[in-house]
């Protein structure tokens, strides 16, 4: 066999036990979150058949799509011109008929349409699986992460909204951090905006251009706006609506005079006040997670698909972009032949967050993630010993190893250190059968004590 | 956006919640034996370098491996002349660099070596993560399933063999099976045997021929050895070994007297002897769990890497292929440069495991896996009443849903009967100011009371 000088794909990443344990523990919260909002989790397969995933994310999308090449002799029926021209992007459909899901959105929209049958709507699930781009690899950014998505399709209760607040509020507070807003604003709010102004039409440029407000400030954004084709007057109607300071009963009933002739702008207004009612319903007995949410006309995101309430999420703590987003969308498997679906929903970044946490430090410490105990093993006599004692303590759920070999203290020693095992156990046969005890060692403080199970189970 | 008819790709799955829920339980449990001797979780990315993959798996693991079209313009540096003569093979390398994981063991080496700086020997992990292969799908086999590896290397220590034992006979238990075999064989003694009656470079042969004798008998076996040129008295000795019947003792007895003079042999004997030492001072306390363990001389298992011990599991209660195996292998580095590295692991099938529980109705019956309590809603004041009681419910950590409308009785009822919901709760104010107490309706009794939460919380 060749040799092979191992390296790993570029982008993607192993994760070694800690990390395991560190990314099981964000995962965990998020799922225990989820499930006592009534979701659960379903999982899709890891790739889709090709045209299930082209064309749904853009041109640019579709080229950052991992295909997968067709098995066998993928050539045999390829078309010879293209072949001789190398026209890849023509070709590709002929060597290639799957691919690696690029979210779980539309994998999760195929779901709900091949599955209408069974469900019961209003569905609801979550979904944390790896998605794969190809993407060119950069800090934070890599080929292989997981997605973290819950959505429910199938109601267009404003509740829906109300508790997704508050699922971001309770998983961020759980998780530790302590400074964070769950930005919340509407579509069509900015759409009342763009009619307001009499700008219907130029709506999309509008938000694309307030999208950037975060990074280059209005002034920017003013200069966006001119190369768009607004004139002055429109940019600063439009400034004055996203100036506008207050808490957000002043910001809706501002809103609300300014869009007395836009419907659009009023529904919007509309349905991020009963949102905002929802939450001091639900918030009665913890009023002070209000001050986490914040109504903010500012928050524009993608335009591609949401039509009602958006959400970002961002920690004041760390400099970071957002660890969270999401929103309602109207028409979720309408490509798959189901129309007018709506639904709302969430995602949270794992990555950032696992980069949060690490930063300030709020992952839990754990004793150890790998075994508790180590049985030393001496010669024959302690070996034996060990085995037995060993299989004691695991019959009462211990994690434990033994000591592979005969070997001396030291190396044993160093290998319990190595491995952060915090307790070495040193059996003789006199002392348990004269006492049932054996000598615990604390790797930390280095203490040693004679103990029986009972006592150790007690002192751990 | 081209309509698309929703299809998942061949040969793979969908997972509903009920599913994910099941397969999670066998993870659990897998993953809680595997701690308990040491074993922690690593995770490797889900595609690797194809040159990482290729040559390691055959010529018809190579052509299983799903390789990943290369981005962007693959074909502009590809070979013109084998484009035109549409060479598939040939081309693979040079449009494709990169492949998805076929199996847990190479990513696992090559993490090792990657490591082999930081992680302490010997090196303990488990693996729970989908290999794909591109094998014609069909009942039971699917080109996306999932892989449960277990191993530790840099160790020959027998004691590893006997643990891996125990892991098997207590997860099996723990699944709740009853009548399983582990099989233990040695790589050694069926060199042994070879040697002994002289066709020690036959030693493949024998063992491919053997390995069939589950399926077609020695009768076939017989036939098969013809076929590949042993002689009737060769085979004749062959069957003496394989027949002898007697429990462990015996069959080590009667294999030493055969080996006295092949060492291999012999040592096969001496390891499998020290194995059941191990296991008979482990299971001092618990030495029914002996007969789970069978001594099989005729287990043979793939020749390619193991070199010492091998295991198979097989369960009596259900027509199914192995639902577990695994062995000692004394290379699994080499091919990345480190030599001689010796380890050992075994694997459980996850997906066969899943239809045996479920054939033998041993899956946990779990009152609902989403949520327990569906808040009722029709009209305002109910609404506000049910989400205040929601949100108290949650805080209590149950898992609650609120009716996300105002809408007629019956339909609320049948959404909690579809969704397996078990509790329906009815608030109204007066009940809740009055002795802060709600209605609460069990669906499977039909019963109805009224409970504060915290009665709630004790009946549940």
């Amino acid at each position: 066999m060749k040799l092979v000088k191992p390296s790993l794909a570029k982008g993607t990443r192993d994760f070694s036990s800690l990390e395991v344990h560190k990314r099981n523990y964000i995962f965990n919260v998020l799922k225990d979150v989820f499930r006592k909002y009534g979701y659960t989790e379903i999982q899709t397969p890891s790739f889709e058949n090709l045209q299930t995933l082209t064309g749904k994310y853009g041109e640019e999308g579709d080229r950052l799509i991992f295909k997968i090449l067709k098995s066998g002799d993928y050539l045999r029926k390829a078309d010879s011109v293209l072949l001789e021209a190398k026209e890849s992007g023509k070709l590709t459909h002929q060597i290639s008929d799957k691919a690696l899901r690029y979210d779980l959105t539309i994998p999760f929209a195929r779901y709900v349409v091949m599955n209408r049958g069974t469900i019961t709507m209003p569905f609801k699930r979550f979904q944390i699986q790896p998605v794969w781009r190809a993407d060119r690899p950069q800090r934070g950014r890599y080929r292989e992460f997981y997605q973290c998505d819950v959505d429910v399709v199938g109601t267009d209760s404003l509740i829906m909204e109300a508790e997704f607040v508050l699922i971001y509020v309770e998983a961020l507070k759980r998780l530790g951090l302590k400074d964070f807003n769950v930005k919340l604003n509407n579509r069509k709010i900015l759409a009342g905006i763009a009619e307001t102004i009499d700008e219907s039409d130029r709506l999309v440029d509008m938000t694309v251009a307030i999208d950037k407000l975060d990074k280059i400030g209005f002034v920017g954004v003013s200069k966006e706006l001119l190369d768009r084709g607004f004139i002055q007057e429109k940019i600063d109607q439009i400034q004055s609506f996203l100036e506008f300071k207050g808490d957000y009963q002043d910001k809706l009933s501002f809103l609300e005079e300014k869009f007395t002739s836009s419907a659009i702008g009023s529904k919007g207004v509309e349905e991020v006040r009963s949102v905002f009612d929802y939450l001091n319903t639900m918030l009665q007995e913890n009023k002070d997670d209000l001050k986490y949410v914040d109504f903010d006309v500012t928050l524009a995101r993608g335009l591609d698909y949401y039509t009602g309430c958006i959400f970002e999420v961002k920690t004041n703590e760390v400099k970071m972009g957002s660890i969270g987003g999401g929103g309602r969308y109207d028409n979720l498997t309408g490509v798959f032949g189901w129309k007018d679906v709506t639904g709302v929903g969430v995602s949270f970044g794992a990555d950032r967050i696992y980069d949060v946490l690490e930063e300030l430090n709020l992952f839990p410490e754990d004793k150890s993630i790998g075994a508790v105990v180590l049985l030393s093993n001496f010669d024959q006599e302690s070996e034996r010993m060990s085995l037995k004692v060993a299989q004691k303590l695991r019959g009462r759920g211990v994690s434990v190893e033994v000591y592979p070999k005969h070997d001396k203290m030291k190396k044993q020693l160093n290998y319990a250190n190595s491995k952060q095992i915090p307790f070495v156990v040193f059996t003789s046969e006199q002392d348990i059968k004269e006492n049932n005890k054996f000598l615990v060692r604390n790797m930390i403080t280095g203490e040693q004590d004679y103990l029986t199970i009972e006592e150790f189970l007690h002192r751990q």
